[in-house]
């Protein structure tokens, strides 16, 4: 099933921190409910939050009391600005967002009874294209798979961070299902865990052998030889190929270039941000130091404890071996790569 | 107070599992629970584990029905069998058993009655000298730490690694209380939480300014230009400088050569192996996989998920921009100044 869907009138989400333990689904049309999900992590991953914030803006063009066109659009602002302040990094959600707000004005000129409507049908094309997209992403990345590879990563970019399917674990799991042998080594994830509750439950699920390890482990097991790759789920590409993705990352790829192994960033092109230059122009979200203090609720240090809780980190073009796209495999210069996949 | 001592006939610890929730003792004479607090990491960190592991022989020397020679040396060396399997890796529990052994063959031809309390004495010889050992070593690491320092530690290699005072947190803490101005990251050290859980409590009552960080943000920090020193406590040290330590310096020291900041390993000379020629030789070893798969007794994966737990990492010598001891500050070439250290 969908990570996001919409059903009966409500926008509906596997609640991603109750997994693995418990598989329970949110289902609302709140739009404060919305946007809190987003903040709690409820859903996350880049493309999952395009798509949420997507229907969620269909769900405030239903619910506006507008009586006339200016007041219309005016609500749809209003919903956008909230949407955009739960999270700062992953560009997703900025640009599901736009392409929505622009769908609105595009289209308020019709009878304005009809906008909401219209305006769900493109929420449901943002989530199908998203589907379609990692199917994609699955095959291009499957040509970077050998049989018998080991591949390495780092918190979730399977279906959960998607619509469905995913970018660097779809990729994995397509191999997988087409009969290479594969082994996943994911990270556990500290803070939020997704490593060792989300990639856990995915992979066990497809069926893939994996193994999974203490963010602290990686480095070591590229010295004792036990990794091939590295498949990054990417929050932001921007235009030199500079990434924001989940903290630690960035780790991850010094430690692979010092031994020589291969970084693919997964990356729909909506989820590559051309404005912005270099990884310099990227806001870094941080977030609430008792997810460092607490694990499953309970203290694992010092309730006062000072601590730092970076939600990304940036990671340099220069450590990534290529971007794997809808629109193909991008290998370096990136600026060139990447702009030519904007302009075709 | 001391992390490992000895009182009324018994030995005593500080219970390192409870920290820094509760300050609990256990005082016990019994083997098999010594040896039990040695595997539950109750008593951990290399230098303490030896002071343990000495008093740990003289009360088999005491407990002891033996009624000649041989049979006591027999009790000592089965007793010494069992508490050098407990933990492979770090070498000052085999130093601490050997030390005790060779002492109790050199006194065995005195009054076999009185061999107990000279065995005692040599304990608390042992626990003693760890203690001069430290300020000494905490001296010499003050020398390479100027005013305004920002220093990363990963584990614990403070005072509770030791017998008191510590080796490279010794050295901060020393600093910080003769006016350095310091700062001290500090990894949480997953998957037993060292960090998190001893360093931010030895921090904080010596009023160091600190900030605690998962381990995978340790690399971005050194990007982000915070990071000025990386400050070690090792397992074993082998003839070529070759370094076990605790999972994740190996993650540390290849982020630290990437972004050029020095790395100070503290190794008192009982923690040096010079029977081993390179890191190749050392043993490491694997933990249970329940240590990862839950925190503070609470699952955070599924309970059947396929882990990887290594208690510790091996960091080659070329990483390594200098060996703190007693005895001095050694730079490369470490197995030059090593052999010297020991011939001296």
């Amino acid at each position: 099933m969908r990570t996001v869907s919409f059903e009966d009138g409500r926008l509906v989400l596997i609640d991603q921190t109750k997994l693995p333990e418990k598989f329970e689904l949110i289902r609302t049309r709140d739009l404060d409910r919305i946007a809190q999900a987003i903040v709690r992590l409820e859903v996350r991953g880049a493309p999952a939050i395009g798509a949420t914030a997507a229907y969620a803006m269909a769900l405030a063009a239903e619910q506006s009391q507008a009586g006339g066109k200016e007041e219309m659009l005016e609500a749809l602002r209003k919903a956008k600005a909230a949407l955009a302040a739960t999270r700062p990094t992953a560009v997703n959600l900025f640009w599901a967002l736009d392409r929505m707000m622009a769908f609105a004005e595009a289209n308020i000129d019709q009878n304005l009874a009809n906008l909401p409507a219209l305006m769900l049908e493109e929420a449901q094309k943002i989530a199908d294209e998203d589907y379609d997209i990692n199917m994609t992403i699955s095959r291009y990345g499957d040509k970077v798979i050998f049989d018998g590879a080991c591949i390495h990563t780092h918190c979730n970019c399977g279906g959960l961070a998607c619509v469905e399917v995913g970018t660097a674990m779809g990729a994995a799991i397509y191999a997988h299902q087409h009969g290479k042998r594969i082994h996943v080594y994911t990270d556990e994830t500290r803070p939020r865990l997704q490593g060792a509750k989300l990639n856990v439950w995915e992979l066990d699920r497809a069926g893939v052998p994996y193994t999974l390890i203490p963010d602290n482990h990686a480095a070591y097991l590229m010295k004792l030889g036990k990794i091939d790759m590295v498949f990054i789920g990417a929050d932001r590409v921007v235009a030199n190929g500079d990434t924001a993705a989940k903290i630690g990352v960035y780790s991850v790829c010094v430690a692979a270039k010092y031994h020589g192994i291969p970084v693919y960033v997964f990356t729909p092109r909506s989820t590559i941000d051309m404005q912005t230059p270099s990884g310099e122009g990227i806001e870094i979200e941080q977030r609430d130091p008792d997810e460092v203090r607490k694990i499953n609720g309970s203290l694992i240090t010092l309730p006062h404890a000072n601590v730092l809780n970076y939600a990304f980190d940036i990671t340099p073009h220069e450590l990534i071996t290529a971007l794997i796209t809808e629109c193909g495999i991008i290998y370096p210069p990136f600026d060139e790569g990447l702009k030519k996949i904007f302009s075709g």
